[in-house]
């Protein structure tokens, strides 16, 4: 049997991959009287007086809400809310069995960007963080942006900042192994979409300056016809030398080439054209950019891709259910910048020096310190 | 240590008395490729033909939200979405705990009904039914009438039906203690809110003719003053008589009392001048309208309560879990009248003839048999 034709059956099986359980036991009249009618209304009471006592009394403290339009999943596309239950009832798998986290789906009935800006502020009360998830570009830095502003609980894009701040931990390593620095290296990004994106902004927040994005038109560069608002944005700190022409144009004489587009596009000729020990994520799904041996054959030192299969798995599995370990038990009302900064950092910090090579520079998915050193980075970074 | 004192400590303990756990374990590289990606496509794309597919797959099966905006929490009044939660959470336990339903507190950030239409609405794809808790009369009418067409899942107010269910059960085993019959039987309701309405109209649906409905003000009758739309609509169905003045003047020569109102506002008096054998549902919590032994010194034959410690407990905790069993389990597009009639004719028979009366007319709320009870009852009356 093939892994699909598993995991179909076991969705069957599963009838949903979640169950919600009670703490609180209900064997008897005693039982019923302090979980419900009369004893609830105390913690209620006290909740009225002052709203922060949720954290102390209800589900608020160690729960989120994956909500997702379905309009971006996986590399199905634009599926709808119910066929992309699966995926999201996944994710809160992940976020439980990796970061302790419950996480519940929200699949929305809209796509609208202002309605589901409201129906997500409408159901924050119960919720502790919001974990958007597999909503498409442009909409979601909006829906994210605005989302931040309106709440005061957490609210995190995994598409663009999980994947920005894994590759910036994989980046940070492929530096030390490569002997580069962030001043002076070059990066390609090729797929402008959120999270090609949200890895630009992340590798610009950390200080690289040099940075060029693709898509399938080639070049972005400033002034172009078909732009987003937020690709145009984007070449106020990208391609300041107003480079024109194709991703092969883009690659050569660059050092970081960062890849979330489509399979087999990058060819040996363009990693030669790159600078020596240049550093490659090609991270298209199932398939990447390249082959990490032709990449390799053709001059590149280190390769990392989306896939379990090769050295250097680029997977925001290590990322996501730390940030909001950490962001729920520090009580963060956001997680900002610095956090991610310091995520990227704790994360390329659990390759030990000597374990540290070409084909070692992430720590593994199942690797058990990852959840605890991202969410203490994020606590550290908790303003008061 | 008080069983609200106790009720408090335990919350801080339980921290929220919900937990979200995987029932898909995901301890190596290969449960990842089964429950997320690639694996999780597999199911997407089933559903993504054939949205019913969903039920076979997802947590839609078997999850429900426990909805409510704050505004009518238990005896407490509108103390918002925040303070709403433990309540919400304890609600959510007893589905799990009698019902084996998976529930989820959704407290909204907003009172304003068509933001909370709207916000159900687009939350729904990821549930199997919605349950409408504390919602503020006449508000919780028009949301539940307008969410019953917007959306094909269940959707049942509980304070309402759960109530009017429950009360309809215990109504019908009191005739047989009594040996009076519903055409002949004329009541009092007393409490025009949403719970006295939903009750009235239940009653009428199931036979009675003569009801009459009170409140602070007294009898309502057609053109009164002060009405909200829904009792001015209740007048063209009750009171056909016209009768005005006092609850006093409204029990005097009736069979069957029910209230949901306020402790100790019914006299002896009052009881008295009821007809023989009269039938007091006086639930009123935590003090009910009239205490039992008062209400039977002065004439009342069967007199329930909402209470534990008094004999005939109204507790709608018999309705509500075996109401959405049935209804997931069947597949039920709605919640109809012929259920909640058949919901009330399964629990009023659980109570055998020898066992039967005046002291026990309703099944216990631990009694195993309810909820599969209900559950079949809804099952048998679902339309193909």
């Amino acid at each position: 049997m093939t892994t699909n034709e598993k995991a179909l059956l076991l969705h069957e099986e599963w009838k949903g991959k979640l169950e919600i359980i009670s703490k609180a036991k209900v064997k008897s009249r005693e039982d019923l009287a302090l979980a419900y009618t009369p004893g609830v209304a105390e913690p209620c009471k006290v909740i009225a007086k002052n709203p922060e006592a949720a954290y102390q009394y209800t589900v608020k403290s160690n729960t989120i809400a994956v909500v997702s339009d379905g309009s971006a999943v996986l590399g199905l596309g634009n599926i709808g809310p119910l066929a992309a239950m699966p995926v999201m009832e996944g994710k809160a798998v992940l976020f439980k069995e990796f970061g302790g986290i419950n996480a519940i789906p929200i699949c929305l009935d809209t796509q609208d960007t202002e309605e589901i800006i409201k129906t997500v502020v409408n159901i924050a009360p119960a919720f502790g963080g919001i974990n958007l998830e597999d909503i498409s570009a442009p909409r979601c830095f909006e829906i994210e942006e605005r989302l931040k502003e309106l709440l005061d609980i957490p609210v995190f894009h995994d598409d663009q900042h999980g994947t920005a701040i894994v590759v910036l931990a994989g980046i940070i390593n492929a530096l030390k192994v490569t002997g580069k620095t962030k001043e002076e290296c070059t990066v390609v990004v090729n797929g402008a979409g959120s999270a090609g994106i949200a890895i630009t902004k992340l590798l610009l927040t950390y200080g690289f300056t040099h940075i060029t994005m693709c898509d399938r038109a080639g070049i972005l560069a400033k002034g172009m016809e078909g732009l987003n608002w937020m690709q145009e944005k984007m070449m106020d700190v990208t391609n300041l030398e107003g480079k024109q022409g194709s991703l092969a144009d883009a690659m050569k004489g660059t050092d970081v080439f960062v890849g979330v587009s489509a399979p087999g596009i990058v060819t040996e000729e363009m990693v030669a054209s790159m600078n020596p020990d240049a550093i490659l994520f090609a991270m298209a799904n199932p398939v990447p950019e390249i082959l990490p041996d032709l990449a390799k054959a053709a001059g590149a030192k280190v390769v990392g891709t989306g896939r379990s299969d090769f050295p250097n798995q680029v997977n925001n599995v290590v990322v996501f259910p730390g940030i909001f370990k950490g962001a729920l038990e520090g009580r963060a009302s956001a997680i900002t910048e610095e956090m991610k900064l310091a995520a990227a950092a704790a994360i390329a910090g659990l390759v030990a020096p000597s374990d540290l090579n070409e084909n070692n520079i992430l720590p593994e998915a199942f690797d058990p310190r990852v959840a605890a050193a991202v969410s203490q980075a994020v606590k550290d970074h908790i303003r008061q």
